[in-house]
């Protein structure tokens, strides 16, 4: 029995009636599921994402989506013993899928977290600081970043049945951009399983996510310019996309994420003896076996001191030989099958391309055997070690991706030359380096990063807790330039800005202030009846300003601080060497002086809503005080955010100490926790 | 007499031979300069760009660039006649060329400027915070990002000949890299005349400029994913570039700065008496005649409150009849031609194709007179305003750029049928707002900022000091999404990381400190020999830490403190108050106590390199200190910068206090000046 996909369309699941494509089982060639895109309506469902979908998400609140987010990823938690089970299937081990799914999960979780920590509860992210525009500062300008107004249009791969389609979901999602995904036919049946638990989760806004089981028909057609593409899989579809006439048209923001001849490198500095040597055998053999090489992070080109040349392949060669070919569904430390006959057939194909300048150490791409396994209805293959036969002519080595357990050993006579092979491949998502030498770590650091989205420096420091050469984390940019397609995801808040408008807002400082809500210098700030410390967080409006009294500081204060607290140094203690000092003009008052004095003059000591100061920012002390000059302090309220307990809330003050001419002494921002409304 | 523009290539001036192109005077029509790149080797410019100008920018840090930055608006400032004086035949007066020549100039100091103040004197940037990895520490990332090994392609627009090139080229080359330029020919000659000052002047290195006057050839075909292209000009050219099979295949960024049919919006709040009205006035006028209408970010499309129509239409109307024609090389209070009699053909073109759904209220597209012009060999056109009949129902006006002193008026019924309207033209530069009502400042902001790289928002506190509406500024976004090409230039820094690879980088955190000169929580700590604050600025090591004794705090202290600083807050002073806090296990003593005796327990009293603590960031009170606890201090070299004067520099410390159980209990960055070595 194989399972009819269906598509989620206008939040509603269709059936398709024609056009079935059948997707056969990687272990034994059974049809697994059928599926077909045909008579869904592409237009409806954009208009549906844009309409629907799009308001829903701006009604909410970065902090309110990222609660979505939490929630999405604990109901699918809870449940996700339906996807291992059906991921079988896909050629994945127990193991492999655990990349998918709880690394899908993972980054679910990741960006809920992120969100409600990163993010301000509100529509629209402030970035960065106030520009000064004029001499008067009446006039201002920041920037602001809002969610598009269209559509994410998210194709992905079929390695990632999971993961894939949460990488890039998370981050649209958390922007406020609703999605319509197409994952690869070939897995689509473990992304549909996925796709109908988080619709009945009932945390998806309607319209926010749509999922197209087949082709994706005219889509393209009918994106603009607020519509987003991401895409992920080969160059030559990425190419064919990408050359859409529409995307010139209306600049539609294309993402990509393609083949990629990743390298791994071997330090010149590491002996047979070392342990960084272990470490690089064991992960090259890891990256070449985890979903049968099926990654586009995996490491295709392996780089070797010519010295180590011999001693790198035996070993390797030895590692290799331990890899056995099973049944996923039943066992788990085995190497499955690719996800298809037609994808080995690729393999096969690339490797005999790149017959002309390699040869085969380990390995053969024809035959294969394991213990139950039917190797001819299965698309089983034995892992494949290449050696490049002369590395510094090779070419092919550096563009031709073999996408299931194949590598290449290049041998290298210097460091320089390790590197241009490296940036031979025109890009690449990650690079891996395993030295224990600074040196040798920042020269390849610097000459690579150019050509890298990620580079991982492994050695005995950091290998038992590394993640790894292949493993993309949701804090770190995943994508890459040139050949890998010079997208950009993950990386925290970066993936989530992709799916925002970057505006400059230009205005008087009042304005832009009461736009952010946040307020800057030259905004204005009425003096509160009631002192600020007795108003609680609700009560508290930006803007709100006391200004002290004034207070003195006498060298007596000074000299009595200095013992107290034992700061002698110099400048408070010796008029003559403060003199000589570059920044004083004599004796002059300790910072932490100024700050206390200046506690002293605006603390309201009775117990209040404020109830702690639990830091401070931007300190800059940006006057001597010399002793007798007298201070009195500007307290404004900048900013208010939610804290993590419901029952109090973090304010930002700005603090200005003046001296006795008006002029600022000290400037920083206070952050306090105060009670909310009862 | 007519000049031979040369090309600048392998830096040297190239005369071409054949294949000319005449280029007319805006004003009277004579050959200014003729034109043709023929026989230029773009290939040997490609490389000489790759092999020679990316590897002399590389060598320089960007502080180093910065200096060059600046060195070069200097000679060029001093020699500026020279461009006015050419610039007379692009039909622009003297006006229109200070937003050309002062503004190029002001942005190549505004990036040299801030290249010092926010970059590091180093090779790359390190981009926002460590990423934890592992719950041990062992294993952390970070982002960094440095210049792309290619080449900027820079094509330019001919109606800012220096601004156009250097708000392009001033971010490519702080950023590393190389920059080929190619000016529209219609005002190429005056490039030519900047890029012969910039390249006399002596501070470009070899190969970071060369110049293209003449067609762009077959440079696309010649460009990879280490390249960037960057492209000012029509809708129709940019789509022919974008869709040059190479940029999908390497995957080159293209930066794109096109059409845009901005809007300018007088709020529904606004009446004729109230100030906004006339700056709103003011400002249309303004932007329809600087230029002669001839900037991408001009006012076409004037919406205003149906009440407010006939007023409006009535003051533009007064306002532009005051608007003269005239030579712009003999008098500077008129209105220029436009720069070629073949613009003008194509103003009239997209005149009449408005001609169904407007009428014209203001000027005739076909005739003009002026005192002593020639309006027949000159390009001369007088303003010309239009009406739009059924704003809901015009379509072209949203769509049809008429790139001259032509603005068309819309009338809308509420504010939200104003924001839908605005979004019609699907992605512009900039709009602009003038109202003094904080909520229709608020909805429209919101509404249309994700169709906009820029929105102004005027009224009577900000107009004196606005930059107005069509003037892009260095430190903030221009450019918009959709029709207007999806493009950023400017807006400080992320102009110069468009030219730079984002890279994370993955290690232990002391190989990731050696790498980025920052110390981070994990690397090695070697404890100092000599006390920290006895070395100069070029002994002190990154990592170099002291720990100091320790020392208790008692109720005593605590007491004593706030009786002394006036600090009386009860979470110090009692004991029953304090507990009902819910941060505070009972008395506590003040923070600013932590950070005085903390001090105290590192300050080396007498004269020697530390010389300041000029303020303190990023404080954070961990851990309440009750009475008694004893508390001792880490303080750990973090970052080493250059400061303003050689004398001394910048350095970070991080500071941890720890109570007697090792528990953190504030952690804050310290900020001091240190003397270099003699």
């Amino acid at each position: 029995m194989s399972i009819i996909l269906q598509s989620l369309a206008l939040d509603r699941w269709v059936e398709p009636s024609s056009g079935f494509v059948d997707i056969p089982s990687a272990v034994d060639g059974h049809v697994v599921a059928r599926a077909s895109s045909a008579g869904l309506d592409f237009v409806a469902m954009v208009r549906h994402a844009r309409e629907v979908g799009g308001p829903a998400l701006r009604k909410l609140t970065f902090h309110q989506r990222a609660d979505r987010l939490r929630s999405l990823a604990a109901y699918v938690s809870e449940r996700k013993e339906r996807l291992y089970k059906l991921a079988g299937d896909t050629g994945a081990t127990r193991r492999d899928n655990a990349i998918d799914i709880e690394g899908g999960l993972g980054t679910l979780s990741a960006y809920a977290s992120r969100g409600r920590r990163e993010l301000p509860d509100a529509a629209f992210v402030v970035e960065g600081d106030v520009e000064g525009l004029s001499k008067g500062g009446t006039f201002v300008g920041q920037h602001i970043l809002s969610p598009l107004h269209g559509v994410a249009a998210h194709i992905n791969a079929f390695n990632f049945p999971c993961w894939g389609l949460l990488e890039k979901f998370a981050p649209a999602f958390l922007a406020g951009v609703p999605v319509i995904a197409k994952p690869a036919t070939a897995t689509a049946y473990v992304t549909e399983a996925l796709v109908r638990l988080m619709h009945e989760s009932g945390s998806l806004p309607p319209g926010s996510l749509q999922l197209i089981c087949g082709s994706t028909g005219n889509l393209l057609d009918l994106l603009g310019g607020q519509d987003v593409i991401s895409f992920t899989g080969s160059i030559e579809t990425s190419e064919k996309l990408r050359n859409h006439p529409n995307i010139a048209r209306h600049s539609i923001r294309f993402v990509a994420e393609r083949d990629s001849l990743n390298a791994s490198l071997l330090g010149p500095d590491v002996e047979p003896s070392q342990p960084e040597f272990d470490l690089f055998v064991r992960e090259i053999v890891r990256e070449m076996i985890a979903k049968t090489g099926q990654k586009c992070t995996a490491i295709r080109r392996i780089l070797v001191p010519r010295a180590q040349e011999a001693a790198a392949i035996a070993a390797l060669k030895t590692a290799l030989s331990a890899v056995k070919l099973g049944d996923p569904r039943t066992e788990d430390k085995v190497m499955g099958p690719l996800v298809s006959r037609a994808q080995r057939e690729s393999v096969r194909e690339q490797i005999a391309k790149l017959a002309g300048e390699t040869e085969i150490v380990f390995g053969d791409p024809n035959h294969c055997e394991g213990a139950g396994i039917d190797t001819k209805a299965g698309a089983f293959i034995g892992p494949v070690l290449l050696r490049a036969t002369d590395p510094m002519s090779a070419r092919r080595v550096h563009d031709t991706e073999a996408f299931g357990p194949v590598a290449t050993v290049l041998a290298y006579d210097n460091l320089d030359q390790a590197i241009e092979l490296i940036a031979r491949g025109e890009g690449s998502l990650v690079a891996s380096l395993f030295t224990y030498d600074a040196k040798v770590a920042a020269a390849v650091v610097l000459g690579i990063a150019p050509f890298h989205g990620r580079v991982l420096i492994v050695d005995r420091d950091c290998a038992k807790e590394s993640t790894g050469h292949g493993s993309p984390m949701p804090s770190l940019l995943h994508g890459g330039p040139g050949r890998a397609g010079g997208g950009e995801e993950l990386g925290g808040m970066r993936a989530v800005y992709h799916y925002m408008q970057r505006t400059a807002v230009q205005a008087s400082p009042g304005r832009l202030s009461s736009l952010t809500g946040s307020w800057l210098k030259g905004a204005p700030t009425p003096i509160a009846e009631v002192h600020p410390f007795k108003r609680n967080f609700d009560q508290l409006q930006v803007g709100d300003t006391i200004e002290t009294a004034s207070r003195p500081i006498t060298l007596a204060d000074i000299e009595h601080f200095a013992e107290f607290t034992g700061d002698n140094f110099y400048a408070h203690m010796d008029e003559a060497a403060a003199k000589a000092n570059p920044f004083f003009p004599g004796r002059v008052a300790h910072g932490y002086l100024i700050l206390a004095f200046a506690a002293g003059l605006f603390v309201d000591p009775a117990p209040g809503p404020l109830l702690a100061n639990y830091g401070l920012d931007n300190l800059r002390f940006l006057k001597p005080v010399s002793p007798d000059d007298v201070i009195r302090v500007r307290l404004t309220v900048k900013q208010k955010s939610p804290a993590r307990k419901p029952e109090y809330g973090e304010v930002r003050w700005d603090v200005e100490v003046v001296n006795q001419n008006n002029e600022p002494v000290a400037r920083y921002d206070l952050l306090t926790m105060s009670a909310r409304a009862a």
